[in-house]
């Protein structure tokens, strides 16, 4: 048995880590399943812009694992909480696709036209078009608006190729106006990564964080103070793992082939 | 008459010097009006990435100018013939709209799918979408391929606000890739302004360049060694003035209200 399983909790990446795309990686997910079987509190931890928790639930149980809701923590419904949180419900206006419209609404925010809202909320869209970017350009170039965006995450890995995340959308904010985000809620950044604690209702001492990427998950973890556990079953592969180590300068705590390997 | 009267060129900006959108600005239209018929030679330079020439031609004939298609260097015209001049007829993957891909045919390149393309030519698109942004970013990835721009303007002033420019693909692309164009071919860079010259058979000693806009067209004339004259038609008023001069660092030779105060 894996010394981490002496943890209390895990927050576990999504794509990489227990699935493929839409596809499980089998002994990842028998493993999620021994470890809610050990009584270990899981949460699933996502910078996915653009579905909502309940389409990951369902694809959960699809695999065969007994999840809730509550257990998925996208940067979609991360957001919206946190908005939530900091100002009430808000009037928005969203670059953003159907799940983080619906986590928006379920948060109690009304999604608005660009002219009547008080907070641009970006996140990636498949629907992207030059009407929905004008309208971010110009509320960005109004300074009495706030900006959040859900996920920093530049290119995204898709089944079929490199695909642009929602920094390509941020990257042109920021290239037309000069102006970043208020606030980044996906990972690295801490937003998510405090509300998956506050759902597990531990200290991060008490918690593995598990990615497959160092520059992201390993150092969300990091930023937190949790232990971190890489698994090569996703963006970082043996190969490239010395490189992507130097590159972000990063160093995960321990690191896996998969996330079965825990239980070898 | 202004000294400006004994040079034997004009470079002159469209937008903001000689009209306004589509709107005619009536006492530049006839400033060009009596260039022309003291002799000299004038040529239209213009960012605009979406129009080809065949377009602009009617538009300033609508305007009651007597102008000939060579006189329009659009930067839709200057990077198809800079990129046949370079690198002969080539297959070419635009991320553009029908003005661009006009002039591109004109010169002589195939216009084609990302994956048979040599050249990427990102140009902006009222009817920009995620697959077009994906094709132009795995192109951007792949070192083979080359990168032209057809101008670098972040945002346009157009009559019911501002909207993104070309440099809102070069900044996202940039953003997500790292990677910029080997080439910019609008203003401020030269291969617009060197075609300009070319066109008139003029050196730049004999030549002004007009535009309104301190970052762009004046900086575009002093690059090439032209004399520099700043009208407050457009971008730039009397109230900014001071504000772009000190911001760009760069100070026109000569600033007048329009182009009329010329032969005032």
């Amino acid at each position: 048995m894996h010394s981490l399983l002496e943890k209390k909790g895990f927050i576990l990446d999504v794509d990489g880590v227990v699935g493929k795309g839409k596809k499980p990686i089998k002994p990842a997910v028998e493993a999620v399943k021994k470890l809610m079987d050990l009584g270990k509190k899981v949460v699933f931890v996502s910078n996915n812009s653009t579905r909502s928790r309940r389409i990951y639930t369902e694809r959960f149980r699809g695999y065969g694992l007994d999840v809730d809701e509550n257990q998925m923590i996208l940067t979609t419904y991360a957001t919206a909480e946190y908005i939530r949180e900091k100002h009430g419900g808000s009037r928005i206006f969203t670059t953003g696709e159907e799940g983080l419209i619906e986590e928006l609404k379920l948060a109690g925010h009304d999604i608005v036209d660009y002219t009547e809202a008080d907070i641009l909320v970006v996140g990636s869209n498949r629907g992207i078009n030059f009407d929905i970017m004008t309208k971010a350009l110009r509320m960005c170039l109004d300074k009495s608006k706030l900006y959040y965006a859900t996920n920093p995450d530049r290119i995204f890995p898709s089944e079929d190729g490199p695909i642009p995340g929602t920094g390509m959308i941020v990257g042109a904010l920021y290239w037309m106006t000069g102006r970043m985000p208020d606030c980044i809620c996906g990972k690295p950044e801490t937003v998510i990564m405090n509300k998956a604690l506050e759902t597990l209702g531990l200290e991060a001492s008490d918690v593995v964080v598990v990615g497959d990427q160092i520059d992201v998950d390993v150092e969300a973890g990091k930023r937190i103070g949790a232990k971190t556990l890489l698994v090569l079953s996703g963006v970082t592969t043996e190969e490239n793992l010395e490189e992507m180590i130097e590159r972000s300068g990063l160093k995960p705590d321990y690191v896996l082939e998969h996330l079965g390997k825990l239980f070898e």
